[in-house]
């Protein structure tokens, strides 16, 4: 292992999240508040970086090993410095270490799960710091660091390997650093958009800034106690709604717009089988909310927000959907393992996954009837080898152990089965908001500070599609080869 | 499709549950009950089945697509012409045919689910006869028929193929139809061993025996509201709970123990991997329920009831583990996933399954690291094709898949998360009690007609193992070749 490079590049992300900590700290001198906490984080973390940081002449080898090492440092790093301004503001909902690390790895990874039961006593820089951690974890943290890693002069083809989502990976262009380039410009562009048209329809720019981050990330933190519900809008809920869906899809696609191929865009399997998925569930749950509101475009309006909100992993707020059918609530929790498509900041097991599941399924069972047929899986037209159906398949596989075996330690804490699943469901896939008494209204503060550390692990585990992670958890992986 | 012989070989096993009534009917006439439901049914059946028994010469031309076609009929006819009994008894419990179908089916997938309210009105004749169809259905109606079927001179390996559980077929002896004699045989010897030895701990011998069937077949009906908990006995608990895992365990080990191979029994992957699971569970149930009971005995009496009951799919109950706590709780809703040994009459996916999951999800974290590695995954030191492990990823991603979308179904009702999952994992996994609403002390009465005949439905997917039943909806089963 080359302990020296791991250092080296863990000690430059450190600061990049260090700079990060300006923008709020320049949030709380506008609204008048007290910068020390950020202040001081920013000394704690360079104080720890400078060393690292300045490590002389480490040699440029750099494999798989060290990427998944690196990544898994830099991000439980961050969540521990990153928790640093939540733990130093002083506000009594902070008191335990754990909770601030679980507030900011929730934000990191775009998860949006919450231990505050009083989310609008805090000061606008502590708040803007919760939504901006989503839009730093929404894009990658490290995607944004190999972005800027060449000017080190170190490759950064393994770091994005280990963190970026997807089955198939497919770079946009040649060089991995470019193509980060070419996202971010996609990303900031789109969230942009966004504050704007949230200003326009009524919110002010603090609320439509925030808000803007949280959904671009889809991670879901709201300045509200009641999240969107708050604002009572139908405008913002539409806003909100069209956007969750944006950020969802793979960034691909616009790539591909941009440059004039939408044509090819629009033919993508995922594309087609996430905006299926969409209608179907909003139609099921709106006719299944028929006595529950008024009329029929209420119930839409609250079902496809709902489910634009949980596909995407975003985990706004508009309606309590605890409170729902339960075959609504059986649909949510479904959609929380699908998520949203690859390659989009989104969570979840991914649309192509899914997909690609079901069309290995059906060839299984098709193989009964006609053993000797040979046939292949295909996406978009082109075939998948086996092997990646089998990483395809283990994936999933892989993941429903983790949520009851980490289902089995929340069990501890004695809530119902339907909390103590969905919590851990509703973290491994990023979501936010579970059922019951981690349901939509509720929050996470309730929870032993060992759920709440096994939480954090699985919303890093969902966030980098747990194989990054697993591996450090292999023995072959610190054998010498 | 040869139509013919489908017929004449459904008719044939019709046959043989009209033979199977007799029992029943001799038990009524012994307590001096009405003989009459069963009498009628028989003449039903006997009147439904003599047509197509007597079919001339059908041509001898037996395929796959066939079996599986056979065996889904039998299957819901039995569930159909068994119900009869139940229904013409006048028992107002019995009044929908709904319920009387869910109960037989039920019976004979060995589930165990109930929709009685108060069992112990039954009478005798009928009490009987519910717990007969588990141990009918324990060694698989299918096997029987096909050890009777050379009789009409015809081969029997399509139906074994499409009934037979377990991932790995292996048969005890060249014959199929000799197998099976093979294995009734142990089956038939192991529940009068049990009958008696219940007999002598206390129960009568009507009680010792009806127990012993749902015991051998691990379906889980008793004759007392209460079920095992009703005696109070901790001798009948021990005897249960010991023949509970006997009945767990691949009957290929007894063949090889009586063939003086007790070595080689001993060293299967999958037996070991069964025995340290029960014991971890009741180790970690036992501890979780320290604060429940009286003693450490105490507890670890009811805990390892509960996991072999729950793992061997029975669904006897000692206890009301709904209320236990919620580690316990988990902890059983992931042994009625897992299940018994494959070869036994235990349900779930089966142990052997999910050791060689287990297995390949572990190479596949590996082989991130080392990506060039080619590495086989073995049960029993024998390599398995790439092909066994796609058939039995692909088997778990289907039950899951099937789970939450029969959910999606039972969500309908307006039930908890926890009940209207675990409703259908008890079915789907042939347990027999769920949580909450669907718990020990419950009952399925509660269920709308849909709900049941989704569940009864989800019962003969898992007994049969999802494929088999799963080709009659896929449309290249109905194709030409």
């Amino acid at each position: 292992m080359n302990y020296k490079l791991v250092a080296r590049i863990t000690g430059f992300t450190l600061l990049i999240e260090a700079a990060a900590m300006l923008l709020p700290l320049i949030v709380s001198l506008l609204y008048k508040e007290s910068p020390i906490p950020f202040l001081v984080s920013i000394l704690i973390i360079c104080a720890a970086a400078v060393g690292p940081v300045t490590l002389l002449r480490p040699r440029q080898e750099f494999f798989a090993r060290e990427g998944f090492f690196t990544v898994g440092l830099i991000w439980v790093l961050f969540g521990v410095f990153g928790a640093l301004p939540f733990r130093l503001s002083g506000e009594p909902q902070f008191a335990s270490f754990v909770d601030c690390f679980f507030e900011t790895i929730s934000g990191f990874t775009t998860t949006g799960a919450t231990i505050l039961t009083d989310i609008e006593r805090l000061p606008h820089g502590l708040l803007f710091w919760r939504s901006f951690t989503h839009w730093l974890g929404g894009m990658g943290v490290l995607i944004l660091t190999a972005a800027l890693l060449p000017m080190l002069g170190i490759s950064s083809n393994f770091l994005i390997r280990a963190e970026s989502p997807g089955p198939v990976k497919s770079k946009l262009v040649p060089r991995a650093s470019q193509s980060s380039k070419i996202l971010y410009g996609i990303y900031l562009a789109l969230t942009a958009a966004e504050a704007v048209i949230l200003r326009i329809v009524g919110m002010d720019w603090f609320d439509a800034v925030t808000h803007a981050f949280a959904n671009a990330g889809t991670g879901g933190f709201s300045t509200r106690n009641a999240s969107i519900a708050a604002f009572n809008s139908p405008a913002i809920e539409m806003v909100c709604t069209l956007f969750m869906l944006l950020f969802s899809i793979n960034f691909a696609v616009y790539f591909l717009v941009i440059t004039g191929k939408a044509r090819q865009a629009l033919k993508s399997d995922e594309l087609r089988f996430f905006l299926g998925m969409v209608a179907i569930a909003t139609a099921v749950i709106a006719w299944n909310l028929r006595d529950y509101y008024g009329s029929i475009w209420e119930c839409l309006r609250y079902a496809v927000f709902q489910v634009a909100t949980v596909v995407s992993t975003t985990g706004f707020v508009s309606a309590d959907f605890d409170l729902w059918p339960e075959l609504s609530k059986v649909i949510l929790v479904v959609l929380m393992f699908v998520g949203a498509c690859a390659g989009s900041t989104g969570g979840g097991m991914k649309c192509s996954r899914i997909l690609v599941l079901y069309r290995s399924a059906k060839r299984e069972v098709r193989s009964i009837v006609h053993p000797r047929a040979v046939e292949v899986v295909r996406l978009d037209g082109a075939p998948l080898s086996e092997r990646t159906l089998q990483t395809t398949q283990s994936y999933f596989i892989i993941n429903i152990f983790l949520v009851f075996s980490m289902a089995m330690v929340v069990g501890l804490d004695n809530f119902s089965f339907g909390t103590t699943l969905t919590a851990v469901v509703t973290c491994i896939n990023n979501v936010g908001p579970g059922l019951e008494a981690v349901g939509p209204t509720c929050n996470f503060s309730a929870l032993s500070a060992l759920s709440k550390l096994v939480l954090s692990f699985a919303m890093v585990l969902g966030r980098l599609e747990m194989y990054p992670i697993l591996v450090l958890f292999s023995r072959s992986a610190w054998r010498r080869s």
